[in-house]
């Protein structure tokens, strides 16, 4: 088994195997030439898993280490520490992706007592020797054997006070050469003496390294970019460059263009006569590529140079550490820059339009989930604001506005033309209105998938959850943060991207689609294969998933529409005088109480049918051109019958028939109260209970189309049936559908095209796909209900609480309503896919959970071969970029 | 296209296309000569299907009746309806399996105002032809035309009262005359008048048969019974023989043993001068065999010889009817008799006696289900108790106790030595003391699958669930019941085999396992491949399962162990200290604040621990040499932080500190409260939260264990880690168990065997199983959890809610709790065996959830090729006989 790589023998390709910055140095030795690019090798990813698995450096590395030194040596004609003239290394991590600061770096080791003297002699620069030998000793110490960092740089601080130098550069070789003992005592206390012997030092180095891997920065690191546990670091030993060789000499990093904006004009760092970490640990103040070419004219020429090079060479906005020893220019590392997203649609255009790249290649440049930061107002960034608290950035965007702590007081407010953000302890169905009244949601409870959370999502509401400083005393109408106390009306401003809760004044910028982003999208369109469609449940929010572009609206939600000031009560004495007519025929009573319930519900459902109409005709005026897809009634049926709403309504009601008919309701509501309404009465299943509901529903669907009228132009609909888990209850449901939409098109004498479809988001409903396709237009995979009953977990009760125990103790690397859970609800989906599509080829898929806006989801959905996401109208711009970048990567 | 078979051509094999009637009626043509079975054919159940689809009858079918109509009449010498000596013939249904007095039935068909004229002339027996005449219009009016039987039943009273005559053979040829008159003209006023051309009626009946198959008796009844609506029904069409031609003739049932004992004696009823559905009606009184013997004794020799031969020709107990004309013995149908659990046995012991059937075919002659009859204490059946009230048969088994309201109550009396039936609204988890305290129990509300049903099936307690007409006012201590009032210590009786509630003194009979259960108990271990298991709770359950003949325990719940007026309180105490102790680290508050918390959590841990060692050693003692598989702690942690129990507790507290605290818990448990704790913190998540509790259960295990000893004779336990979605938490908390019990095994120095599996309960779990597989011994399914996510169903909000409702609509026919849902939890199942054992060919595959006790459920079981079944102790037998007949049935 071989261990090792020399980098003229590693290419961009072997990243797996040599990490990204092994890969990087033998990539920049084959396109810069050796003389760029210090000699060097590169021990791979296999040798530290190895390692990590047995606990001892694998069979064979110590003898192949010492081989490919003995190379490194005979081709610099030094010796590792050779008292004369000693070959100095480093000794960084490099894992297969960039974890940065997260893994070990030593430099200068080769290092000892007599080798610094020999270095200083060769070099006749004692002052560099000492400086090197300091660094070595301060990294070995905190690096290697783990001591407290503070140690060594309270004794550099105690060093440059009794010098009486503000700076490291400013101590001369003595004093240097004393910390360097003082370093050596402080090893030698805490356990074994610094090792004179320089193979002894590189055995120990390479093991941390190996060992850094398993530190608990990395693993919470790994675990926040779902960076797999096993993959191991690589070790890359490296011929030391020496930046530290006077005002010739220096060190730095660079990016092709510039970082913050993605303009063509490479920017950078450079902090003369410094090793590599100086620079990132800000020492001292560094210079910017400026002062490179002020100072030393020409290797900054010579750095613009590499940088063209490199980035042409791989065809991305690189960033580079570089070091200059004497006026020779070294390269150290090259990666893709991380860049924000304006900065990155900036390259992508200009990288086309320059020739570059061609489109494709461009847009895979992009970060399409960082893209969400481009489309919501945030704060002036010259602003900076003082936070009042922070919570969970739950839904991104800022916005400001008055204090309300009820549902009922933003839409009134809001009526009045006000803006007012929702603050709330944590919040429920009926604070819907709410939201979409409002600016913003606060809240001091719940996390990125509270209710708070996924509503404010949908609905594109700026939210800040969890913020848990925050006491909320909704009935005194008043907000404590420690000693701050905020009333109803005051201002407050959240920013949702950040989490951040302010009482500053702010000016909030509202962001459009940027030229460029525009050029980004349209080529997206081009590439991509999957449909992008919007959640949206209203005109303005189909308006506003226009402008971004969806092709459609993938998920309309009536159950928003059934709450509000208006129409709580409407619903609730439609299912009240709905459930009495139930039960009156279940036991036979006589006909007078049936008749007097069914004359009840059939009141509240004509009513509730015209105030639908009104709600579909303004979303299918928005979307004209283009299909709707219209849920039927979903949430359990208790939702609506809340038994705190008819406890309060028993307190006020006068003594005699009200109060008996108030405690009648508030008995009914009890009965109907669920253990897990998550798995109750709801979907389709109320249908079954209430059909009318559902027939009310279609026909208002149908008579909202023909009043918007518009002939071929007019939106077309897709009426969908949710919570299916039989085909039984399929076949019924569609059959009262279609009876009630033809009894409504036939007492219009009009026709409009429509089609029936499921919601699939049962087990069961995946595994007799075959059979539902028979009854259905159309599959939509409801991932959010899918994933709470393939895991049995349920949103509302584990996040927040258990499943952000398995985050942190990583037996999840993130949370499955935030990115598909491919191996059990994706495999559920593939299984849906294949038995539907196979009973009914022409079977329409889409999805229309949370996960149609990651773009990670969005990848397997591509795979899988569904024909289009449904997501926020946020995050639509997203999901077209990740939509093409799924493309492109099915097709490679 | 043939829509007819005639009887010659037939045979029992062909009994779904000839239905069950046409086939016997072919296969007793074939084996008791053309003599003894009158002429005829059927048309086949694919005419009816056919007919069923289009609305009208198939192309063909009326030329086809015409010509078999045809050869019948040339064999007979005589046409139907002819005025001179007429043709009649019976019509009658026969669906594929019996579902009797569901479908319809003519006789005497072809009669007519000439026919019945020329029938009298020819039998010289006007009385004779009258009387056939009358039942003719009598049934074609009720039956063909729907009208009311009342008005013809009324008529015939009439006549019987002018008349002055008891019973209809009293009345002589001009009164039965002039009924006809009167029928006719009932039959006329309501639409058509009678028809008079015979192959008019034959085309009405046919068609009406074909109906009778929709109706709302034979829907409801299929649907209890599980026959598919698709099936259809045939129509046979047979030469009429009559019984009603005077005392020389008669008609009657047999069966070829006793068959309410299963006793070698045939018995039967014979009514003389009769017609087939006389004896049914119960019209006049049928005199039994003897009778028969004694009037005609050649004809009851006959009889006797014909049963014999069908019993030996079928290797089955037969149920026959047949009629007498004149002295002439004729067979209409034979089919295989239902009879009673205790017959079955006694008849399969018998016929292998006897040689007439092998040990196999015996087996198969039994219905397993029925045989939960013979396991439990019944009601004396010569009481016939005063129903109070009546509920759903729940459990089965009969109690009588004194009523007691609370568990508390219940666990004290009992142990005071008296017999109690704990009664309640409805149970919930804490009330599970008090079922194991009481004889039985009785609730108001709740079905077959409410909580009360479930723990008392599981412990095998009689219970009565949803009496409904029970108003239960238990802060009273008083049952109303209409008029009655009962208090606490009253004495009342439940069947919880019937739903019969009493509060007569009744005497229960108690029955073993007889020598003949026993025996066929032993071909069935015989016979069987799938080990069978009891779920089990403490010792005495063990025990008893033991009894039954469990192979071990597959389930024992720990639960169940944590209830129980002296644990609940440290339980308590536990949950808050263990989450005190959590919350604190979380927030690092200071060492003093966490270590009280861990203190208190400790100490209740070691106490608990100490119980459940105890409970454990009663288990294994009864188990000794069969392997247990113990649950480790599974429900809603919020399960045992009852907010109600805080909220009390807070009113109890004196002001001070004991309020502060007091709040504190009610405040935590308000937070820990779910809104769907199904899906919430339960099973091996509360590990991954609180191991320590998990920890304890495995050292009590294993001290119990060691405890126990009995060396190569002790029980082999298996421990058991339920609701694993994620292989990660599978290898954490299986990683925690091993480190518990190995340092219990060195802290003694001891070592015993023990297995570490999993409960396969969540969707998940079944698509990732081969991950899964990787850290586990054995798989055990829990389908009760599976059906609910896998449907998204909680049982406790769908049983007697929408689930019926469901149930009443047909759109599900039986409840997916009773019998596993194949095509949905069923193939999830299958892919997990197969994905399990694919990764790991040794996994062990059982199944712990209500189904194991289903022999349908066990059908599928044995198909896919599990290990075992663990079903509750009383079911062990059924399913030793379920798993052999799956055996065969597989083998087949």
């Amino acid at each position: 088994m071989s261990w090792i790589v020399d980098f003229r023998d590693g290419s961009r390709e072997m990243r797996d195997l040599l990490g990204g910055k092994g890969a990087g140095i033998a990539e920049m030795t084959r396109v810069l030439g050796a003389d760029r690019v210090p000699a060097g090798f590169t021990i791979t990813t296999e040798a530290s898993v190895a390692y990590l698995r047995d606990g001892v450096p694998p069979d064979g590395l110590e003898e192949q280490v010492d081989e490919a030194l003995g190379r490194l040596e005979r081709a610099a004609g030094k010796r590792l520490g050779a008292p004369d003239d000693p070959l100095l290394v480093s000794v960084r991590s490099g894992a297969r992706v960039s974890m940065p600061g997260m893994l070990d770096t030593v430099l200068n080791l080769g290092l000892g007592d007599e080798a610094v003297a020999g270095l200083a002699r060769q070099t006749s620069d004692p002052r560099f020797a000492w400086d090197s030998y300091r660094r070595l000793l301060q990294m070995f110490g905190s690096v290697v054997r783990g001591l407290p960092a503070g140690e060594f740089e309270g004794g550099l601080d105690r060093a440059r006070a009794e010098a009486g130098a503000s700076v490291d550069t400013d101590l001369d070789a003595d004093r240097l050469r004393e910390l360097c003992d003082r370093f050596k005592l402080i090893i030698a206390d805490a356990g074994d003496p610094f090792p004179q012997d320089p193979r002894a030092q590189l055995r120990e180095a390479i093991v941390a390294v190996f060992e850094s891997w398993n530190g608990a920065r990395a693993r919470s690191y790994r675990r926040l970019e779902r960076i797999p546990d096993d993959w191991g670091t690589a070790v890359n030993l490296q011929r030391m460059a020496f930046g530290n060789r006077g005002e010739t000499s220096g060190s730095g990093v660079a990016f092709s263009r510039n970082e913050t904006t993605g303009a063509p004009e490479p920017s950078g760092d450079f902090l003369p006569n410094s090793q590599g970490e100086d620079v990132v640990a800000g020492i001292r103040n560094t210079e910017g590529l400026d002062g490179l070419r002020e100072r030393l004219p020409e290797v900054h020429a010579e750095l613009l140079a590499v940088l063209e090079t490199l980035e042409r060479h791989y065809g991305d906005m690189q960033d580079v550490e570089f070091t200059v020893e004497d006026g020779k220019l070294f390269l150290l590392q090259t990666r893709a820059a991380k860049r924000p997203a304006q900065a990155s649609v900036r390259f992508a255009c200009d990288a086309v339009d320059e020739g570059l790249l061609g489109r494709p290649e461009a847009l895979a440049t992009i970060d399409a989930e960082a893209l969400e930061a481009l489309l919501h107002p945030t704060f002036n960034p010259e602003d900076e604001p003082t936070e009042l608290a922070r919570g969970v950035p739950a839904s991104p965007g800022a916005a400001q506005g008055a204090i309300v702590f009820t549902a009922e007081k933003a839409v009134r407010q809001a009526d009045a033309g006000e803006d007012v953000i929702l603050v709330r302890r944590f919040t429920e169905a009926d604070d819907v209105a709410g939201f979409h009244a409002a600016r913003g949601v606060l809240t001091a409870e719940g996390g990125k998938s509270s209710h708070a959370a996924l509503i404010a999502r949908g609905m594109g509401r700026p939210c800040v959850a969890g913020a848990s400083a925050l006491e909320i005393d909704a009935d005194e109408e008043v907000v404590r943060v420690g000693e701050t106390e905020l009333h109803a009306g005051d201002t407050i401003a959240i920013d949702g991207s950040t989490g951040l809760v302010t009482v500053d004044e702010v000016e909030l910028i509202v962001p459009g689609i940027s030229g460029e982003f525009e050029r980004v999208l349209e080529w997206a369109d081009e590439i991509r294969r999957l449909g992008v469609r919007a959640n949206a449940d209203n005109g303005e929010d189909a308006e506003r998933a226009r402008v971004f572009g969806a092709e459609g609206i993938g998920l309309c939600r009536t159950e928003h529409m059934f709450f509000g000031s208006d129409r709580e009560e409407l619903v609730r004495e439609m299912f009240i005088a709905g459930e009495r007519r139930r039960r009156a025929e279940a036991r036979s009573a006589d006909d007078d109480e049936v008749e007097r319930a069914e004359t009840a519900f059939r009141e509240a459902l004509d009513h509730l049918g015209e105030l639908q109409r009104a709600d579909f005709a303004e979303i299918f005026r928005a979307m004209a051109g283009l299909p709707v897809t219209v849920r039927l009634l979903d949430p359990p049926l208790h939702e609506f019958l809340p038994v705190s709403h008819f406890e309060d309504a028993l307190e006020d009601a006068e003594e005699g028939e009200a109060a008996d008919e108030a405690r009648a309701r508030l008995a009914l509501a009890r009965e109907l109260e669920e253990t897990n309404p998550m798995l109750g009465l709801r979907g389709a299943r109320l249908a079954v209970m209430f059909g009318e509901v559902y027939e009310m529903q279609a026909r208002a669907i149908v008579e909202a189309m023909l009043d918007v009228g518009g002939g071929g132009e007019r939106a077309t609909v897709e009426i969908m049936l949710p919570l299916i888990a039989y085909e039984t209850e399929l076949a019924l449901v569609r059959e009262m559908i279609v009876r009630a939409v033809e009894g409504a098109l036939e007492s219009r004498s009009e026709t409009v095209p429509y089609e029936i479809g499921t919601m699939i988001e049962l087990p069961r409903a995946c595994l007799v796909a075959d059979r539902i396709a028979r009854y259905t237009d159309f599959f939509s995979f409801g991932t959010n209900d899918l994933t709470q009953t393939a895991l049995g977990l349920s949103r509302d009760d584990a996040e927040g609480g258990f499943l952000s125990v398995y985050l942190e103790r990583g037996l999840i690397d993130r949370s499955p309503f935030q990115s598909l859970d491919t191996p059990g609800v994706g495999a559920l989906i593939e299984i849906a896919a294949a038995r539907g599509r196979g009973a009914r080829p022409a079977l329409r898929l889409g999805i229309c959970g949370e996960h149609g806006g990651d773009p990670e989801s969005i990848g397997f959905f591509e795979e899988v071969g569904l024909d289009y996401v449904s997501c926020s109208p946020y995050r639509v711009p997203i999901a077209r970029v990740a939509a093409a970048q799924a493309a492109l990567a099915a097709a490679m």
